[in-house]
C-alpha cells in the first residue's frame, strides 16, 4: 500500500500526520490499496503560509491569468477523464456513464470555463465609481479559502475542482482543498492535474492545494484561523454546524450547503390531471443516483382524497419495481437508515422497504414514507429529519389550511416545488400557500422536479438556514457564487496610478459592466457619464 | 415624570417592563425627565408577531409604496427639525448648529430619499433573467429586522431614522428599532413621525416599530428570533459580539458595526512637504464633535526621525489648544478612560492630558499617546483597544519594514489612510505597505482623513472583522447597503404571472436595471437580447 503524499506550497510531500485511511468501493465493500494521511495542523500551518504568500502574488496579475489557469485545468481533466472517472466510479460507485463520463465531468470544466469566463471579462466584481466624490469600490479577493468537499459529486462539487473552487479561484484566492474522505483519489488525480496547470500558466505553486483529512479539532482550527479568507463547506450539517461556529467566533466568512428536504406540494387538480406523468417525475427524481442530491425531493405534501390514495399506490409501484443503487459508503447507508428510524419513530409509516439484497454492496431499500398532516405538525422537526438517499416522505394533509400550516413549520430549504393544474384549478390554493413556502426556501419550481441544478446565473444553489449559512448567497450560477469569496474594498480619493486596473477611468475590457454614477455601463469612465 | 410607552403594531402602548430608565443631559450631568420603559420579551414577542404579519402585507405591494412613505417620513422630520434636534442636543450634548441641524439632519433626510429612489427604481434587487432555461432570480425581503442604533449619531444611525432603517425599509421589510438607551426622547419623537407617515401613505401599521430597551438575554434572543429575518447593528464590540454569537447561532443574519482604530500612516516625504496642514487635519480629524466617529483616527503610524519629531509636537499643541468637547455620556467617558488605562498599562505614553477641567459635564482631556514600534510589536492587540472619544495614538516605528510588521499585526478595521509626498518621495514605500493595509480595512484613503463618511455609492462603511462581522457589505452607501436584508430568490419555471413584477419580461420601470442573459440592461426582456 503506497502512502499518498499531500499537495503543499506545490510540492507532493509527506504528510505531518497522526494517522493514515483508505477509501472503500462501495459496490464490494473492500478498502482500495492506496492509504492516505490524516494531517496534523501542521500541514494546515504549512499550507496556509503558502496560501498567504501566493494571494499576495496574485493580487498583482491580470485576472487573465487566472482565466488561463481555469481553461488549462479544465482541458488537462477532459484529458484524463476515463482515469478520472474511472477512480471516481470505483470510490463512489456513481454510473460511469451516463452519470459521471457525461454528466459530471462535462458540468465540472463547463462550470471551470464558465469561471474562466467571468474572471476574465469582470462584471462579476461590481465595480463602483463615483465621479462626484472620487469613491471608487470593487469585489475583492478575501484570501486563502479552504473548500470542504462533499461525498456525493466527487468533481462537481470537489475541493479542488468543483464550484465552490471554481468561484473561489475565479476571485483570485488561493484553495486549500480539504478533501471528501469517501473519494481521496479522485481528488488526488484532480489535484495533480491543477498542479501541472500550474505550472503551466506560471500561477503561484500554492494556488491549489490540498489535505486529505484532519482531524475535526484541526478542521474547526482550520476554519477560524486568521490567515484564512473564507471557508466553502458542503456537506452533512452536524459537522457543518461545528465548523460554522467555530469560523463565526473568528469572524471568519464560512458558506454552508447543509441539509435540505426540499418541499413539494403537488395539489389535488395537478393529479386529477397527470398523475401518472408527476409520480413518474417524483420516482425518478427521488431515486435516481440512489436519491444522493442535495434537492433531492424528500418531503412531498398532499391533500387527503381519492386522487393522492392513487398516486401515493402509483409511487409505491414506482419504488417498489425500481432497481435499488449503491449507496456512497457504508456512512450513507447508516445515516440513511438512522433519519428513517427518526422518521418512523416520530410516527411516519414506511410504505416500501424491499429490495436491498438486490443490490450490490452499500445499499438501501428504496424508501417510502408516509404520515398525516396532524402528526407532522405534531412533531414538524422530527419529521423533517434529512434521510439522504433513496427515500422520501409523504405528507397527507387535511385540507389546504393544514398545507399551510405544514409549510410554516418547514425549516429552510434549498428548494420548494408547487404542481398545480394548469387550467387553473389550484390557483386559489397556490396563491394562498405558495407565499408561505416561498420565504423558506431558496429556488421556488413550478411543475418540475428539484434534483436539476442547472449552472445558470439566474440559478440560487442556497437558501434559508439552515439550508445554508445565510439566505443572501448562491453556491451555484456564475458570476454569483464568486461574490462569496470576495471582500468589499473601497479606494477614496486614492491617486489614480494605485488604483487596481478594474477602478481605472479607462476600462481594461470593453466588455466589462461597471456601476459608474448610479447607471451600469461598459467603456471608460466619461465625466458627465450619468444619465 | 411621564413613563413613555412603546411603538407596537402601531399603537403606542404602555410596555410590558421588569424597570424603567432615564436618559441623561451629557452637559448637566442630570438625569432627564422621561422615564422610559425595560420591556420584557412579552414586548418583543409582540412586534415580532406584527412585524411578520406587516412583512406579508408589504409583499403584496408596489416598491412605489414603501418609497412614498420614506420620502413623506423624510418631509415630516423635516417639518420637526426644532424639536427633533433640540431633544437631540439635550440627550447627547451635540452640537445644535452646525452639527445636529446643519449636518446630521440633512444626512438622515437625504438617506432616507436616497433609499426611496433606490426602493421605486428597483435596480439595486440584481433582477437576474436566464431566458435560455427561465430562471429568474432577484434580492427579496429578507423579514422582519432589528436595528440596534448607536450612541453616536442620534439620527443619521437611529434605530428607526438611519441608514440600516432606510436600507432595510427600502428591500419592503419592517423594522423593530432598539433604541439607543442615550437618546430615547429622540427616537421617540422620529418613532412619532415615522407612524404618523405610515398612516399617510396607507403602510402596515406595524411597518416600524419601537422598543427602548431589554435585558441582555432578551436581546440575544431576539436577534435569534426565527421569526426575525436580520438585525443591524452599531455599537461597542463586546455587546455586539454577544449579539452576534446569538444569531449566529440560530442562523440569523447579522450585521455589524464594531469598533475600529483606523490606522492613518503619515511616511516622511509627505511630512516634509506639509506636516503643518497634515497636524492640522488630523488634529481636527481626531477631536472633531469630541472624536466620537466610528472613522475617527485612533492609530497613527509615523517612521522615526527628525520630521516625525516636530510632526508630534504640532499636534501636542493643537491637542492642548483644543477646547474639550462634552462626551455622549458617563458611559462613553468611563470607556474611553478604560481605553486610555489599557493603552498606557500596555506601554503607551500620555503626551497630552490636560485641559478636562474646563469641559462642561462629561468630559475628558483631549489626549494623545505615544508609543514606539518595537512596544506595539510587543503587545499589538492590547495596544489597538479602543478609546472612543477625543484620543488618539502614535506609533513611532524604526523603518519602513517596521510600519509593515506593524499593519501586519492590525486587526480588521473601516479605514485606513496613506499620506505621501506630492511628488513621489514616499512612493517605494506605500507600494511596499499600501497592499498590507488594504486587505485589512474597508476603505483605504490617500491624504485625507477617514472620519467623512459620504453616502455615495461606491463607498465602503464596512471592514475585515472585528470592524464589522462580514467584509462583504457596507452599511453606508446606496444601494449597496439594502443587500444586507436581502434574501436571494430564485424562480425556476415559475408560471409568469406568478412571477414578481421585477421579473416580468415587461419591465416595471423603464429606468430599472436587470441582468438579462449575463447583460446588463434596462426594459423589457427580448428574446435574442443576449449581445
Amino acid at each position: 500500500m503506497a502512502e499518498q503524499p499531500v499537495l503543499i506550497a506545490g510540492e507532493w510531500r509527506s504528510a505531518n500526520k497522526s494517522t493514515v485511511f483508505t477509501a472503500t468501493n462501495p459496490r464490494t465493500c473492500e478498502s482500495l490499496p492506496d492509504e492516505y494521511p490524516v494531517s496534523t495542523y501542521a500541514d494546515c500551518d504549512a499550507a496556509l503560509d503558502a496560501a498567504c504568500e501566493a494571494a499576495e502574488v496574485i493580487r498583482s496579475y491580470p485576472p487573465e491569468r487566472v482565466a488561463t489557469f481555469l481553461e488549462r485545468f479544465a482541458n488537462r481533466i477532459e484529458a484524463r477523464a476515463d482515469e478520472v472517472v474511472a477512480m471516481a466510479h470505483e470510490e463512489t460507485a456513481l454510473g460511469i456513464s451516463p452519470r459521471l463520463a457525461n454528466i459530471e465531468l462535462p458540468r465540472t470544466t463547463n462550470q471551470l470555463r464558465q469561471a474562466a469566463t467571468a474572471a476574465g471579462e469582470g462584471s462579476w466584481a461590481e465595480a463602483t465609481i463615483d465621479t462626484r466624490t472620487n469613491i471608487r469600490s470593487y469585489l475583492a479577493p478575501i484570501g486563502p479559502v479552504c473548500v470542504f468537499g462533499p461525498n456525493n459529486f466527487p468533481m462537481a462539487f470537489g475541493s479542488v475542482s468543483g464550484g465552490d473552487f471554481a468561484a473561489a479561484i475565479a476571485v483570485g484566492n488561493p484553495v486549500i482543498g480539504k478533501a471528501n474522505s469517501s473519494h481521496p483519489g479522485t481528488t488526488r488525480l484532480l489535484a495533480e492535474e491543477a498542479r501541472l496547470a500550474i505550472e503551466e500558466t506560471g500561477m503561484p505553486s500554492a494556488l491549489v492545494q490540498i489535505i486529505y483529512r484532519t482531524s475535526h479539532e484541526d478542521g474547526e482550527k482550520l476554519v477560524a484561523d486568521s490567515r484564512l479568507g473564507a471557508t466553502g463547506y458542503t456537506g452533512s450539517r452536524s459537522a457543518g454546524l461545528k465548523l460554522k461556529a467555530a469560523a463565526d467566533a473568528a469572524g471568519n466568512p464560512i458558506y454552508l450547503e447543509l441539509s435540505s428536504v426540499n418541499p413539494v406540494v403537488i395539489l389535488p387538480g395537478a393529479l386529477k390531471e397527470r398523475a401518472d406523468d408527476i409520480a413518474q417525475q417524483f420516482v425518478g427524481s427521488c431515486l435516481m443516483g440512489a436519491g444522493q442530491f442535495c434537492t433531492n425531493p424528500g418531503l412531498v405534501v398532499l391533500i387527503a382524497g381519492a386522487e393522492s390514495d392513487e398516486f401515493i399506490a402509483k409511487v409505491v409501484d414506482g419504488f417498489n419495481a425500481a432497481s435499488v443503487g449503491t449507496l456512497l459508503g457504508k456512512g450513507v447507508r447508516d445515516s440513511l437508515q438512522a433519519g428513517i428510524d427518526v422518521l418512523s419513530a416520530a410516527g411516519a409509516d414506511v410504505l416500501t422497504s424491499g429490495g436491498a439484497e438486490d443490490g450490490d454492496g452499500f445499499c438501501h431499500a428504496n424508501t417510502l414514507l408516509k404520515v398525516s398532516g396532524d402528526a407532522f405538525l405534531a412533531d414538524p422537526l422530527a419529521l423533517q429529519a434529512e434521510a439522504f438517499g433513496n427515500c422520501s416522505m409523504i405528507v397527507v394533509a387535511d385540507d389546504v389550511q393544514q398545507v399551510g400550516r405544514i409549510l410554516d413549520a418547514t425549516e429552510g430549504n434549498l428548494t420548494g416545488c408547487f404542481y398545480t393544474n394548469t387550467a387553473g384549478a389550484d390557483d386559489d390554493a397556490y396563491d394562498e400557500l405558495a407565499p408561505r413556502l416561498r420565504r423558506r426556501v431558496g429556488r421556488l419550481l413550478n411543475d418540475k422536479m428539484p434534483t436539476g441544478v442547472a449552472v445558470s446565473p439566474a440559478m440560487n444553489h442556497g437558501g434559508p438556514f439552515p439550508a445554508t449559512g445565510h439566505p443572501g448567497f448562491t453556491a451555484v450560477g456564475i458570476p454569483a457564487s464568486l461574490k462569496r469569496f470576495a471582500m468589499l474594498q473601497c479606494f477614496d480619493d486614492v491617486r489614480p496610478h494605485r488604483l487596481p486596473r478594474l477602478l481605472w477611468d479607462q476600462s481594461p475590457n470593453p466588455g466589462m459592466w461597471r456601476r459608474i454614477d448610479g447607471q451600469w455601463r461598459r467603456g471608460d469612465v466619461t465625466k458627465g457619464s450619468d444619465s
